[in-house]
């Protein structure tokens, strides 16, 4: 696996405002966690669809990224997600999972879980693109 | 239009956290702005696709929300977004607009604009459910 | 299981057309084949995104509609596609298997297959409304 | 304007099944008409929601491909289909429409109306790729 996939993770700033943390990385997967707390909400008390879409978004695009060869950084194309369920849970634990990764684009499959990861509040399908690292300097 | 609007982003968390200001409302079409900080970026420095979900998955929620009956409050169902630029910009602003408003279902579209309202950073497309009031208490 | 699911199917000119049939329907889970032939190419002989889609987005319909109460209709809300890998094969495979069935929306998740079933040459996410049959009349 | 767009038209077989015609082709905007017939109807005798993908679908993939270079032909890499109300016409107009031309990637907004344009039936939101034609020989 990329040595740097962690070190990249904790230089997004809102994964550390969110409270977030990787639980477990490995090829093609990544699983993310994230307690609740008032400022991850909606006007009903529910996780805001938009902290589910991050933390979720952010497990898929280190999961495409760890199957990225070195010198590639990730970027998000494109996702959709569906919100099955009300999130309300004192975490939530978002897995990101390759479906298909190419030399340029990697499809991603995403799924938010209660703490307990007995009930799916979200489903994402992502698209990520590899960039060279050229290209951000 | 519905009085209570804004008071029903007051109570999101989110959205306070975030810095996030609505610029204006008007019926079926809601803008917020959301200034560049730290804390709202991902790895590279540019605005977290998941920040900018948030922020117009808010717009598009709010602007489908002063369309619907008293009585009913919105959730989202379902969204997708498309990153077309990464977003570095003094701050990101969000217009949610509907493009079809049903009983139960509302379809809005929305756009993610830097700071001048120049470039377009993002589009997303949203299907928002009305849900009745009394199935919050 | 619902009486009329495949008298349904036997409905929709589109299906016959692309010679389109039922493999297999249980309470939840559909799945049609559809023959490879010039009618469903698209410019490079691969099988025409929008055969596939339509042939998956049957198949998600009428797992929906397996689950839905009698006295009701089912129709698309929206739907997602990622074209996975240009699809060249005898015949693709379309399954659609609920995610979650409510009242009123159910999610569905869509695979379309090579004719072995080894290859996933697409991945649909699609949203299903029961509608009154009442409304059809 | 690449030459070879209507060309490119012709060789789908899925469009000649459709009767299905080109209206207009400019830079970064296709337009194309599919006459209602019980071959393209559902269930219900609507228009089915996978014709209308079709139709659309490759409207937005020749919008694009009108922007691209020489040597190079079009994918479709993922769509969304949101269908906003039941499609009883005489026929279907959908417009496809470049949002942003990238040198790999093109993002297209597509839009479904009834025969006078007057009512919209569906919103689609559309990523294609440009892949080198040799890839296709």
């Amino acid at each position: 696996m990329k040595a740097n996939a962690i070190e990249q993770f904790g230089k997004q700033g809102l994964m550390s405002l969110l409270n977030a943390q990787v639980r477990s990385i490995e090829e093609g997967k990544v699983v993310i966690e994230c307690p609740y707390s008032e400022i991850v909400s909606q006007q009903h008390g529910f996780f805001h669809a938009g902290v589910m879409t991050s933390i979720v978004d952010t497990a898929c695009g280190f999961a495409a990224f760890t199957l990225m060869p070195e010198g590639y950084e990730v970027l998000s194309v494109e996702f959709k997600m569906n919100l099955l369920k009300p999130a309300k849970s004192d975490a939530i634990v978002a897995v990101g999972q390759v479906l298909q990764a190419g030399k340029t684009l990697t499809v991603c499959e995403g799924f938010v879980y209660d703490a307990t990861m007995q009930k799916l509040f979200a489903k994402m399908t992502a698209t990520m693109i590899a960039v060279p690292s050229s290209k951000f300097l």
